[in-house]
């Protein structure tokens, strides 16, 4: 989980994480605004949480790891909170269970909110003081509150997607200027590479160590696969071919009979999507989101490409710019302009690969399994990342319900490959 | 449905509906009173409803079988309501499926209130005029509500008691004085009793038609089955002794891990149960009650006795007043009384069966098919009893959650045989 | 389960006994004859067993409850094999689990055939002395068995249904000359009448006591409904009609996409349906046949009608001579000639309901509850009926599959609302 | 799928093909020798297939791909017979559902006896003339039937296992001389490794193309870990312990209450363990086996280690002779003996990594994904391996059951990460 700058002022990282903190618990809040008492407390399937229990476990995050163990005479703010509110840190004791999070009616979101206000307090008083031996804790708190906060915003827009009456969660953002990119090959880096955190600034353990690996010659399309080309996959009967399928991708297609990314509908050329401002019409010149692995992998098969491996991806990110993604400064505002596409080709250069960060997660053809060397830290922040390394996929770059300065070209996001509640998409790759 | 007095004077009918019509909407809406919009949206489990939902459905009921079909122009409230709030009945066609009613965070309480104060200014205007033809469905709109008013406490109980924090819906009520009344058999009626409504009142129509039965040499006992019983039952290995159990009984109870009633913890003889008050102590005095039909029928076996067929208990009630059951005028105060057990014993005569009403549910041994001669009514609210009639089980009486006035020697109250989370309880009977 | 004849010569009885155990033990034996190892060992669905199975399952029967419990001395011929072939006898202790039937791919044929080789000459040479006191047991042997051999030939047509192939069990009977009887009404009883066993011969413990019971006016129809009634019944919608069904009928309807009885295949009036001959034409004049109990019901609420109840099928059967039912003298003569429905009217009388044994099991609109003052026989036995009364319907009558002099008018088959795999079918009643 | 010899003399070759091909056909039917009908018809779970079906399977694989495909007029023995025995070939069109393989009681043995001789005497005739154009997908069905003649015994044992009875498929084999041998760390090769099929003889189309891949500086242990070691693990409470497992292999342990390797009975150091020669003693020296990746993974947790990649394994293996695994020349004298352990060291060098074939399956930490540049065989064949490369783990090398000539070091077995009724093992890895 950590990485300690090696030679920085030791004063500018601690304002740095003070502000942070503030900005990043801040938004958290803000992010909630306008919900009522039920919207941040339903939860609409097991794989997602209530929006005011994200609230609270990023704050038991902090409460425990840094306030309990590391703050000597701090009392907890509820000792029968920690069972709520733990996620899955089996070190940490039993827990409710995934499931009955959306039972918890009380505490209210009042209490809540001066549970965190509580522990705000308490860091802010604590964390000049323990900025030298546990700063990386102070740090892994942000940077696991900001993993929330996109959590907060899939979660809820998927609760919103079962409610017949498709509620908005903001207004739409302004379409804007989205391009039709055509599609070109980009060849990547050949030979030796170095795949991994370099280093310089946070990574989670599971971006380490960095280490060489050996690229086959490949390319990767310059821009992510889009709604228009998405269609057209339906129309060519892509949801009904066996043959572009994985085994288990078909088996689940067939299962929740699949016929469309998550939360379209409509038919032929003549489309629309729930997104976190309501129904809208589906644009065609901006990335698809909302597919699985399962799905992704298919249309790579009909497009007679295939997906990217991870080093591939990273490689070919080393150089860019993250901050390019877009920023999500406040709720209302962000999500659904990035939703409705508008930034596809904001940065687009010439013979360039753009948009690796800020639209959609893309799906990499690299199964989730630990870096050469990987080591799992100690203690109950061991369970962070290593011990979900099998079943998953690694997904790369970032999308726009990802918190600015979050994303970074080490970054291994990873979900199971039937799961598309995440604004999860597709680039494509070819071997050379 | 359907069974008009006779010879009523019209007008004290009129009056009476339109009187208990107002005390039946304003007591669902003081049921709510002290929940937050969280408490009144989530559903704890398939067979719970939430509690806006119950004041939604309620009042679709009224809007769609008075307003919108007997009142020439009424509008609907909002017309993409009814397929949220159509409980099950299939003529009128889509609605949302029973599991998600828990994720409608909108309509929000404030809404749904507007709704039924809408369809209650609507329906206080047109009752006078709708009386003559359609009584019927105003009593039918009525009852109906009355029995989700039972609903809307046994689901929130349950809601709550999925809490770790055991949130309590009202204070404890005063434990009274509870008597230790020693067990009696009464002998019943033998030979040809009239079964079903004697026609004086309303009468749901599966109490309907009133018709000879015999019946058998039997006794029942003089009051329900106590806690201090069942925890002799448990001692004594009820839950782990075969012999005891119907075949489905068993499978249920190993499947489920069925050690004591629902609700119950502890061990030997010291237990407590989560009541709408939260965790009490349970008073061994009092009956037992959230017990499944299962556990009903092998305590009986266990005491060498049976269940009472639903026959011998209605003729046995057919003497008593109903009206002797608890009453429930606010919620706070009612319910947590009943619960702590403080009326068993008010009634208490010589040789006679006391409190078969408002205590708790009794099972009987009788499965719920109709009665010879039963016709259902016409049209949607045909499906009201009539479909029920498999699968499920007899109880009768009325509990601490009845509303006055609605329970009657005559009623039908149906559950499957392994719910519990009525207030179920279990009155012994013994063929002679 | 028992019922001693009161006043008959007792050496006629056992003459009597010791014959009919050697037809019946003849009998199951021979019914398995034509099968392969296979075809009598794979288990085809939870609720079927193996022929195999059943074969040594009545053997274990006999060797317990005669051999082993009665007889000193007696040497299990294999003390593995209880664990194996106990059903469902709690008091018997652990045994394996019903859906494992079908892994016992040993012992093999051979060693179960010596298994009853066994049993039978420790029984020839017991039984005498076994006949004072134990003759009810030897009499329960028997008509067990008699049970097993039906639910063999079931099980076994369920399994050939399976296969792709459609293997017939035996040749196809001659359809005969199935009457196209009109449907007429035939009055019942009214009032009292005396329901349950006569005491004149065995029966089954559930079939006891005899009791009074009340009859409201009503008739029943003087045939089963036929296939060509049942094909207007779909051409009229029937199974997508949501009014005609219970509620738990239409989700199983819906849930397992039922269209049509079990094992139809075809449209409009062109079917076929598998038999224990192979797949064949259905033939409209005959008895419908496998159908569940809410398939029955819908039906009859489709024909303006209801199913009878078990008392006014009973109080009409009880002057009937049940012998007027199909023979089963060997296996593959008859029940094909039966699935053929060739005796449909075969004892057409002028105003007389005919073939109420014979055809097929009647379901009853009664659930299977005991009569009152029943009592379950002591020990393991005493599990043989009484605790399945939950959750399950009666048949009455008897089928092609019956056992010749099985079948009374007092006899409780009963099964769960939704199987549909013995020999079931309808005949319609109405309240008058 | 096709690797073909480069400058091999052809005729040689084809003279191979045409040996081996009856060798192999010979073995099948001779591993099914001493089973009877029903031993060969039974499916005990859905991942099993019934011995018959592997019969069928592999001469249908033949039938389809060879004589239908490229033998001008040869017509199917029974047209019927492709929908049951294709197992999974989309492009192939219906089959019947892999569960449901178990319910062909029909066609009998005899009769898949006469299916196969009558595919192998058209095969024999028209092998010589396809040799130059189709002999790789001779070469195809010889590798496809080896790989049944192992799952044949894996699912016959599993099915054996079911039975409480234990019956055994062979007579135990010689112990033998199994050593004890002391764990070494073996240093593998650093750098650039040419990874997949070098070409020189058959391979599958996912051991295609060797490819460069990097290793970091890491050591294998010179031997599986043994029976005697898993028992340490289960005695310091390996099962019982979070910390060690990854979270889906914890839910797993948990939800099927895992507590032991497959086939596992006993506790403290008293184990025993089903074999094909039914139960017997673990012995302590021998390589364990029967378990899963899971249990896999959190062995080598427990041990502080971590499992091999599939390149570090394949790297240490290139240089050893896969022969050295253990022949399978008939079935009952050969599984049984591996399964006691008896040639766990046999090959041992000094520091030399022994045993990487012929043991067991080794689980390696890689995820089944293609190799770079893969792709997969045009038609029905492609689906051989590509379609399954999902949710998969690879194991290397081979076990007691693989048949002689079948193992290399390039070949990829992969398995889901919880199956273990293959005879799947561990070899340790660390990093240095």
């Amino acid at each position: 989980m950590r990485n300690q700058p090696k030679r920085a002022d030791a004063s500018r990282v601690r304002d740095s994480i003070l502000e942070r903190f503030h900005a990043t618990r801040t938004l958290s809040r803000d992010l909630a605004r306008g919900l009522n008492e039920a919207d941040m407390t339903v939860q609409s399937m097991p794989d997602a949480s209530p929006v005011k229990w994200h609230l609270a476990h990023t704050t038991w995050f902090f409460e425990t790891f840094l306030l309990r163990d590391h703050v000597p005479g701090y009392r907890l703010f509820d000792e029968r909170w920690p069972f709520l509110f733990n996620s899955y840190y089996e070190a940490e004791g039993a827990r409710l269970a995934r499931p009955e999070r959306g039972l918890l009616t009380r505490p209210t979101v009042a209490e809540l909110l001066a549970y965190r206000a509580h522990v705000d307090e308490a860091l802010i008083d604590a964390l000049p003081g323990l900025m030298d031996r546990h700063g990386d804790l102070a740090e892994l708190g942000i940077q696991h509150e900001q993993q929330h906060q996109e959590l907060l915003l899939t979660d809820l827009k998927h609760l919103f997607s079962r409610n017949p009456l498709g509620p908005a969660y903001a207004p739409p953002g302004d379409p804007g200027n989205s391009e039709d990119i055509p599609l070109r090959w980009i060849a990547g880096a050949e030979g030796l590479a170095a795949i991994g955190s370099d280093g310089l600034g946070f990574a989670f353990d599971n971006e380490l160590p960095r280490h060489p690996s050996w690229l086959a010659p490949h390319a990767l399309a310059n821009r992510p696969v889009t709604n228009g080309e998405w269609i057209e996959f339906m129309a060519d009967e892509g949801y009904a071919s066996a043959a572009l399928w994985l085994s288990d991708g078909w088996d689940w297609v067939r299962r929740e009979t699949v016929h469309s990314p998550l939360y379209w509908r409509g038919h032929g050329r003549d489309w629309e999507h729930f997104t976190l401002a309501g129904w809208q019409p589906v644009d065609e010149r901006a990335p698809v989101t909302h597919v699985s692995f399962y799905e992704a992998d298919a249309f790579a098969t009909w497009a007679g490409a295939r997906l990217p491996t991870e080093q591939e991806w990273e490689s070919a990110a080393q150089g860019q710019d993250p901050l390019g993604g877009i920023q999500l400064d406040r709720a209302g505002a962000v999500a659904p302009r990035a939703e409705a596409g508008a930034e596809t080709g904001a940065e687009t250069g010439v013979e360039r690969i753009n948009s690796l960060f800020g639209n959609v997660w893309e799906w990499t053809g690299s199964a989730y399994r630990p870096w050469p060397g990987y080591r799992t830290a100690a203690g109950a922040v061991g369970e962070y990342n290593g011990k979900f390394m099998s079943g998953q996929f690694v997904l790369k770059g970032g999308s726009c319900a990802t918190p600015r300065g979050h994303a970074r070209a080490s970054y291994r996001n990873f979900f199971h490959p039937h799961q598309r509640w995440q604004f999860t998409g597709v680039r494509l790759a070819r071997s050379l």
